[in-house]
């Protein structure tokens, strides 16, 4: 088995590379210190970002910030400041840029992000990294992979955590079928609506829903689950994955109701139901 | 936000350790050797794991092999054949022991899973592994979880790779709206009707779907997905995930017709696609 071979070994290769889950939780003003990368990192993914030159980025700022910590464990291959950080395009409103529907200037788009390609063209391997996680996943960064994909790059994915997975397990609701389905509406009406549907399609194919809000809403969002899922539903959120104080609790709506949880509102959270 | 501090510190936690995607891949005859586990573990879990004296696991000898491959890097909390190793108990036919439908004994299952975390209840830290990523995810471990929570323990993920996630970030696709559906009936007729299935759910919602296959019917269901699918629907495989001949792919139905991908028989992969 030696599909590498097919790809030209003058291109470069895309790497996934993956990210703490502690964005803006650690190392701020009255915050905890930011941990040590190899508590959340395999050293196999930050040994191969030390080793890149190139990157396509969410926020060049953090992704310094970022590779300033990967440099503390394992020596860069060039100082911080000469490694090429490019950022990836905004995605048009609604949505990411490729895959998503309805959306506008899509060849300029895909033009932009075949551009960002270019040092992998050129013989260099390149990183893409996300402000958390796994790039693409719940984040940006799909685009650029398939674009990768098309221009005939080899891309790797690199060993590193999911926060929508790892609530999934902390859960312990149904993992051998669930859905992430990303953020619900922020009208009440329409956010209810969608709570029911979700819960439908849940009963319908045995299926665990998966939903994230930011922060600021997480205790919204729980306070209108636990006021629209069936009683007897077992519910679960997971605040902080990977932080010293992240939880993950899980117990039927109908004893939430009876025991209020607060939420903090600046730490991400998931959260997952499964009908029953 | 102090949730922690609800649970009674006398009571042990259930940490949920991640393991290789690589068992059965390596350090076997005629394979490569068993790669350095901090390639693709943090070394966070691997402390952790090292720590642990009570475990719950899918199998206690490769469950051993692995806590040797631990001990290699950092050192266990007492000598292997010291570890109190409990083994899971075989789900029911159909699926897993909880969270299932249709299941018979489920009262006898769940009094032998609560009996696993006696040594929680008892004050002790438990670790809970599967054989490959994470606990409880497209793996057994869940009933523990959900009992754990029961039982009022802290239940905690530990940092570390999934397949599933690992494969939809290398395929490209649509990140934000995903499903996992496990495995596809194995009786062509019905898989195939499945297939469409899943690929009008993919369209009605715009959500990946992901599937995986025991390896030696990779090909089977392969061919099945490109027989099936519409022509412009992009295809991803990702085969044999964090190892060195490892390889994702994507790229349409028709173009993947006309240029047939020969997959390994004896190496997992993960499957999934979008209609478009």
């Amino acid at each position: 088995m030696t599909l590498h071979s097919n790809t030209p070994t003058t291109k470069g290769r895309l790497f996934l590379v993956p990210n703490t889950l502690d964005l803006g939780c650690v190392g701020g003003e009255g915050q905890q210190p930011a941990p040590d990368l190899r508590d959340v990192l395999p050293m196999g993914a930050l040994n191969t970002a030390a080793g890149l030159k190139h990157w396509i980025c969410e926020n060049a700022k953090t992704t310094r910030a970022f590779l300033k910590r990967v440099g503390e464990i394992t020596p860069l291959c060039a100082p911080l400041q000469e490694l090429d950080l490019q950022v990836l395009p905004r995605p048009n409103k609604g949505g990411p840029n490729i895959g998503g529907k309805g959306k506008v200037n899509q060849s300029e788009e895909l033009a932009a992000i075949q551009a960002l390609l270019a040092p992998a063209l050129q013989g260099h391997d390149v990183g893409l990294i996300s402000e958390a996680g796994l790039p693409g996943v719940a984040d940006p960064g799909a685009a650029v992979v398939l674009a990768a994909h098309r221009a005939g790059l080899t891309v790797v994915s690199l060993s590193g955590p999911s926060s929508l997975v790892l609530a999934l397990a902390a859960s312990g609701l149904y993992g051998q079928s669930f859905a992430f389905v990303g953020y619900l509406p922020t009208d009440p009406a329409a956010r209810t609506q969608r709570i029911k549907e979700l819960d439908q399609q849940s009963r319908r194919a045995h299926q665990t829903q998966i939903v994230i809000e930011t922060p600021y809403r997480n205790q919204t969002l729980w306070d209108a689950l636990i006021a629209t899922l069936p009683a007897d539903t077992p519910l679960s959120v997971s605040c902080g994955l990977t932080l010293p104080n992240g939880f993950s609790r899980t117990d039927t709506v109908a004893r939430w109701r009876k025991q209020p949880l607060t939420l903090p509102s600046d730490i991400p959270a998931v959260f997952s139901w499964l009908a029953v």
